[in-house]
């Protein structure tokens, strides 16, 4: 026996990512929803309401993770979930989207009158975008058993508050725990990028979240007169470093589209237009699926960094900011979804996911996967970000095909 | 009938110079004595009271340029000069050496009784950094007849002084005219940069001063996350700058030495290690003392501005900040300098300035030239500037030298 064909209620979902939206509002368009500040308080409180109006039932765990909770038989549930907290001029639909389909779900399973084998879950994990308190995704991270929840209380965020503090004063630090079995969990996300708009694509299947290493490099060179300096007698840190970015440029051509490269911070000393720069320190994102490859890419960065040296007479030095492995998604449900997908004549392509994602967290402890939706112009992290209505009906319908299957009857 | 051999007194010349020194004096050394200021006032005081010393005849002119005269039986004078007035952290020798070099010059010809047929004159001109009011080279461009003077009192300094009201403030506002017959200027300087020393050379024999383009470029591209935008979607404006710093590189490869080209500035926006540049503000400094050469020069960066927005999909656009032709000094009298030189024994190559001059003022109205001394590392504009005792005595010999033929026996 096999459930009945659903699909979203489109106005419903719409009003709930609205309703959402109004927590935390900024005056220009976008939200403000910092993770543990009043907006965010508000933004949980929604939540619930809209999780109580389900009569679902409701766990917070002691890190904030919020849990509601469809009824099943067995003990292993079919998670949904992501995150509330936004950066601090965010858009609607980054994290919220996922738990908001979520509640979508639950709401169509419950009107059809399904009583699903597996309980249902949708999750909104603590701090997800790291812009308040670092690391990012720590709430998925806790839940997962990755890191402790006393050492999570004593994170000291960017504006001083400390995390467990903050808990309390909103009233979010649980006493409960999250679901402990999981049979799947499937996250939707807007992609944050540009290439499903680019390929006309409705739907990104996500095999996994790419490696990152992140680069702090810093050049010194001598500061000199540009006017009376020759070049053979320069040792120009801002030349090294323009090198060094071409060099990072050609090795993404050679490597082929799954290597990314980004000096996206660069800072010259003293920055003066007739001065040849003294010191360069320039930022480099390197990214790619296949961690091999990211090392290969890193080898590159320090063969650079030593023609560079040699090349201009300067001193390069470097420190890593940050370092992720690739995280792959559970092979056997990542083709479940695709098939899924073509199966209602969504058209699709498998792609890495360039961000961080609560889903990464929950790899390594069950069986995990994600769905993508299309950003317009690829923009995220922005009061511009925007998902066409229909783009998220596909998404969510999608999730809720994938779910219910995942789930079964009673 | 020729006059003697002159050697000027090394202890009396650096007295002269430490004198001088000790007004605006920093405490960890190096000197502040911003154009007009009261450390300039207290400098001019001490130049004038040297001046005294040696009986010469002062003149100070309505923009504060200080002449003074040992006399001659011609009108037209030989005149030595430089400037007084130093950036907010100089040296003791910018500017200083070929004024106390000047007045050493005439004690010397004092000691030796010798009265000259061309009246001999030591200048210091108002305002040659530039640091306190633009342009540079003020006094001599006022002197010159190339600024009309009341131009010059309206201008504002950065910290919002009127040039005006500060040279009668420091009772420097004269009432005289300098000398208006020039047979020959000869400036004696300090290199501000590398070569001599590089090259293990006692003088520099100074054939002009170099032409400048100063051109602020601004690349727009577009912003774009850094793990998700694959790199043919980007509009890196931060990779087109690093395009043409390095096509920029190339183009002095090409075009051998004479050649200069700096990138000295550059700022990115938003400048953040995850996001791509949507915008970069460069600077381009280019010079060259071939009119021609300077103009393909800037051919080259509009080719490569051109290619960085083919390559990159950015758009960009310039605006020139300052262009000044290469100014080449009078050919008789810098074959006549280096001769002298080498007939003193000293070793010397001939060089084009890259920094500018008063002696680029006075070029286009009379006879000029200049001596280059070496600059300890090439440091200038700062306060570890410094020459050796031994590369001022060199120079100064030579100036006397020039200076004595110059101006012949009475």
């Amino acid at each position: 026996m096999t459930a009945p064909t659903l699909r979203v209620n489109p106005t419903r979902l719409l009003e709930r990512i609205v309703s959402l939206g109004a927590c935390g509002a900024l005056p220009g368009g976008g939200v403000s929803r910092l993770a543990l500040t009043d907006a965010d308080a508000q933004g949980r409180a929604e939540l619930l309401r809209q999780m109580r109006e389900l009569d679902m039932e409701i766990r917070i765990d002691p890190v904030g993770n919020i849990f509601g909770i469809h009824a099943g038989v067995e003990d292993a549930v079919v998670m949904m979930g992501s995150h509330i907290d936004t950066v601090s001029t965010g858009g609607l639909y980054d994290g919220a989207l996922g738990v908001i389909a979520g509640l979508e779900v639950v709401a169509c399973l419950k009107d059809a009158g399904i009583r699903p084998r597996h309980p249902v879950v949708v999750a909104a994990f603590t701090n997800e975008e790291g812009a308040r308190y670092a690391p990012d995704m720590l709430g998925s991270l806790v839940y997962s058993g990755a890191m402790d929840v006393d050492d999570a209380y004593r994170i000291t965020g960017c504006d001083g508050s400390v995390l467990g503090e903050e808990l309390r004063r909103i009233g979010h630090c649980g006493m409960q725990s999250g679901p402990r079995d999981i049979h799947a969990y499937v996250e939707l996300h807007i992609e944050q990028g540009p290439v499903l708009e680019d390929q006309g694509l409705n739907i990104g299947i996500v095999t996994g979240v790419q490696g990152i290493s992140w680069t702090e490099v810093t050049v010194e060179g001598r500061s000199a007169h540009a006017g009376t300096t020759p070049a053979r007698l320069r040792h120009d840190a801002g030349l090294a470093a323009a090198y060094i970015t071409m060099g990072l440029s050609d090795m993404v051509a050679a490597m082929g589209p799954a290597q990314l490269a980004t000096v996206g911070a660069l800072t010259l000393t003293p920055n003066l237009v007739n001065v040849v720069a003294s010191r360069a320190v320039m930022t480099v994102d390197l990214r790619n699926p296949d961690n091999t490859a990211l090392c290969a890419a890193e080898a590159t960065l320090a063969k650079l960094m030593g023609e560079a040296e040699a090349r201009y007479g300067v001193n390069v030095s470097h420190r890593t900011l940050a370092r992720f492995e690739p995280v792959p998604f559970t092979p056997a449900l990542v083709d479940t979804i695709e098939a899924t997908a073509r199966q209602m004549g969504l058209s699709c392509m498998r792609l890495y996911s360039g961000a961080g994602h609560d889903a990464q967290m929950i790899a390594p402890v069950a069986p995990a996967a994600m769905i993508f939706v299309p950003s317009v112009a690829g923009i995220s992290h922005n009061i511009r970000e925007y998902t066409h209505p229909d783009d998220i009906m596909n998404g969510a319908n999608l999730l809720l095909r994938v779910v219910t299957d995942q789930a079964g009857l009673a």
